[in-house]
């Protein structure tokens, strides 16, 4: 031990904080940053399992080791040991599809028609308003949100990404952050051409500038971006070896349009004119067993978003048909405006109860598979598996960690059927992303909330001034 | 005034909790019980509505008055103001079935078949485990969670009422307890002549005993009932002028055999038999069209469990339809077992959800009906429409305040839209039943907490126990 300390000084010192190695054992490691328990580590590892009794250790932002906690107390000590009496450590949830800053339109004209929530509420709102100001706004409070629920990574599309990345950057999130580009006028640009130029310039600005943003390509649709455009966005992403998120398959009118127009279903024409590339597909409502195949061979992720393609009518995606055929499925919340929140917790339970009725199976979309598509499936589905969506060595640091023994749930007889169908995020007590702590007992510790609350005041009433005009 | 103490010193010795009356008004009231008050008093009356910067006055357990706040502080005065600054005021949600202590069983064998469930898991450990303290201990665990999450009024169908009956009297909460009965042996009975028997005798037992406790009558289901007994136990209905609270069309299973066994589905052959009474009707999954004029006629109400129903897959209820026709539509969670969890702000938004995609419309089932539900529409389908389901002059003080002012679910464009799609159990502030708070700033009044939790983890432990056996 690099220490000068006599040994029985540092026990004393330290404990009841801090976990000691067996003195003498040769296995036993120098002080790692953190030590996170749990009366059960959910690992989401294949061999790794559901260990009860045990704890994470974390260093440099990593994983090092996961095991029982005797083991663990044996081999490693810190100085910062998270107890785990009465709680569970799993990976953070994996948010695949959202758009920040619609948190600031939250609520606004809801149980409407598809279209008209679009043509007469959100385009209008979004011309008027879309500035840089609103959307550090807006993406904050998102973070805010996302933060205080669990999420520790998410996928986004939406308007000024070099924003969103300043606000990622400042709140210790994990994300992939895609540049909308779209065949028509949109905020700050007038069509293709632009908003695709613009999206290449912000890759190439954040790409390799802070290890957990991934900046990302987003065309936005099959129905709103060209064949041609789709593969000279492809041919974008594999020269950047940057990701691409794009909405696919999330109406029938569009499954129907595409399939008239280029005599294949929309994710099939996606993937064929995207090529050999990462594609982050959100939606996947009317993906066609057909397609199936193609989208397991492929970079190819579908991210599921069950409360918005309910609140929207759109459907229910086969999720349970797209796992058995290979593919790799995610889910997200989608915008604020069309959930509306941005509480993965929801889309856990909502996903585990409506496949059982899509599939007319109690047996359906069980609890372990409905927390993988959260986590391992969903980082799967993104393309970070290699970092993210389990707890085991050499993985990231994002883990988060809740009370399994609040009066109101107990009893727990089942870790992972409590996860999905009882606990919710007012269990959440910490959270951490690489290694750093972003929430703590209530507190999001990476966010000036009292400033963000007076933007968050200043903008709502400009756009509540707007709405009664 | 009925005090000595001169005006000003009143004044000076109550602000700024006290609300004063302006001095002089013919109008003006002795002092009431409490005022509380709300940004938004989201009142679900016809005619009051939404009610901005409003006000409730509760005095001896009823509403006696609601309004905009500076009426209302002008009117009334109160050693006890709950103030309203960022919180809404609503009637105090209703779940129209549960089985309390089932609350126990959390978790255990999720993600089976329904019949596999009861059989291998449910009916052994009830019969092994179902005693008085058990239910003692797991109706106190329900009223715990019921507490927690808003929720002022539940109707329950579960053994030895004559238990839950005492949890409740102690509790605080409001409540139809239903004595179950049925054909074939149970915990405490050979068969439908005890439990019919003693289902009696404990509405005698409890009938005007307590304001809030409302004894019932529970013939399980058309399938566990024969005809002749759902006759004999509308008789008693009639004579005890009791309620009665019956499973009715939960699985198509039920429907087909109840169809040919009848000659009529499940709904209208058990309205048939129990003749005029008071019936309320659990799940109603397949309830048929040509049903819907008898049901919306009878003195019925039917209770929709959309995560039960979507949990066992048994299906989506027509809610819409019956709603159309008539029929008096309620909100429920069942119990623990098939949910996990008893927060009807998620069966709100479920059902807000589901029957979106149940009718292929972003239209259906809108914010304002999905809150009715919970509450004036669930008060009428399980019969207290004139006590409790709204906030208005003459109605029990059944009521909850939540904060809208929680920066992870900010901004709030919409009241009603926030409560259903936004808004969940975290935002509790204040539940208050017959004017009593039961819930203050996450603490449950009523319940003692740790002996609560020493019990809860007695029993768990010998259900694991029995579990590993």
């Amino acid at each position: 031990m690099k220490t000068y300390l006599p040994r029985i000084a540092l026990l004393a010192r330290c404990l009841p904080l801090v976990a000691l190695c067996s003195l003498g054992l040769s296995a036993c490691r120098d002080g790692v940053d953190t030590i996170v328990a749990g009366d059960y580590v959910v690992t989401m590892d294949e061999s790794l399992g559901v260990i009860e009794d045990g704890a994470v250790v974390v260093d440099n932002g990593e994983i090092v080791a996961v095991g029982p906690a005797k083991d663990i107390y044996r081999d490693y000590q810190s100085t910062h040991v998270i107890p785990g009496d009465g709680r569970v450590v799993m990976p953070g949830l994996i948010n695949g599809h959202t758009h920040t800053a619609m948190t600031l339109f939250r609520g606004i004209a809801d149980d409407t028609e598809l279209m008209t929530w679009l043509q007469n509420t959100i385009f209008p709102l979004e011309a008027e308003f879309v500035t840089p100001e609103f959307i550090a706004v807006g993406a904050e409070l998102a973070c805010y949100e996302m933060i205080s629920s669990g999420t520790t990574t998410f996928v986004d599309m939406y308007f000024y990404p070099e924003v969103i990345a300043q606000v990622v950057d400042s709140c210790g999130l994990r994300a992939i952050l895609a540049a909308p580009m779209i065949d028509y006028p949109s905020p700050g640009f007038e069509g293709w051409q632009d908003s695709h130029a613009a999206g290449v310039a912000f890759v190439r600005q954040w790409q390799g500038k802070n290890d957990r943003i991934t900046p990302a390509l987003a065309p936005h649709a099959p129905y709103t971006v060209a064949p041609q455009h789709l593969q000279e966005v492809g041919d974008s992403a594999r020269e950047l070896k940057a990701p691409i998120s794009i909405h696919l398959a999330e109406t029938y009118t569009e499954l129907e349009q595409i399939s008239e127009q280029e005599g294949i279903p929309p994710i099939a024409h996606a993937l064929n004119r995207l090529g050999n590339v990462r594609v982050i597909g959100a939606h996947a409502v009317f993906a066609q067993p057909d397609e199936f195949p193609l989208m397991a061979s492929a970079q190819f992720g579908a991210i599921h978003n069950p409360t918005s393609n309910a609140k929207l009518a759109s459907g229910i995606a086969p999720v349970t048909d797209m796992l058995a055929a290979g593919v790799a499925v995610g889910l997200g919340t989608d915008g604020a405006a069309s959930n509306n929140d941005l509480n993965m917790f929801e889309e856990i339970k909502l996903a585990a109860l409506i496949h059982k009725l899509r599939d007319n199976s109690p047996t359906a979309l069980p609890a372990a598979t409905a927390l993988s598509l959260a986590t391992r499936s969903g980082a799967k589905a993104i393309g970070l598996e290699d970092r993210i969506g389990q707890l085991a060595p050499g993985m990231a640091a994002d883990l988060i960690q809740l009370s399994i023994n609040e009066t109101r749930s107990l009893p727990v007889h089942d870790i992972e059927s409590h996860l999905v169908y009882t606990a919710d995020a007012r269990d959440l007590i910490n959270s951490m992303v690489a290694g750093k702590l972003v929430f703590h007992n209530g507190e999001v510790l990476t966010i000036d909330e009292k400033q963000l609350r007076r933007r968050v005041a200043q903008v709502t009433e400009s756009i509540q001034q707007a709405l009664e005009d």
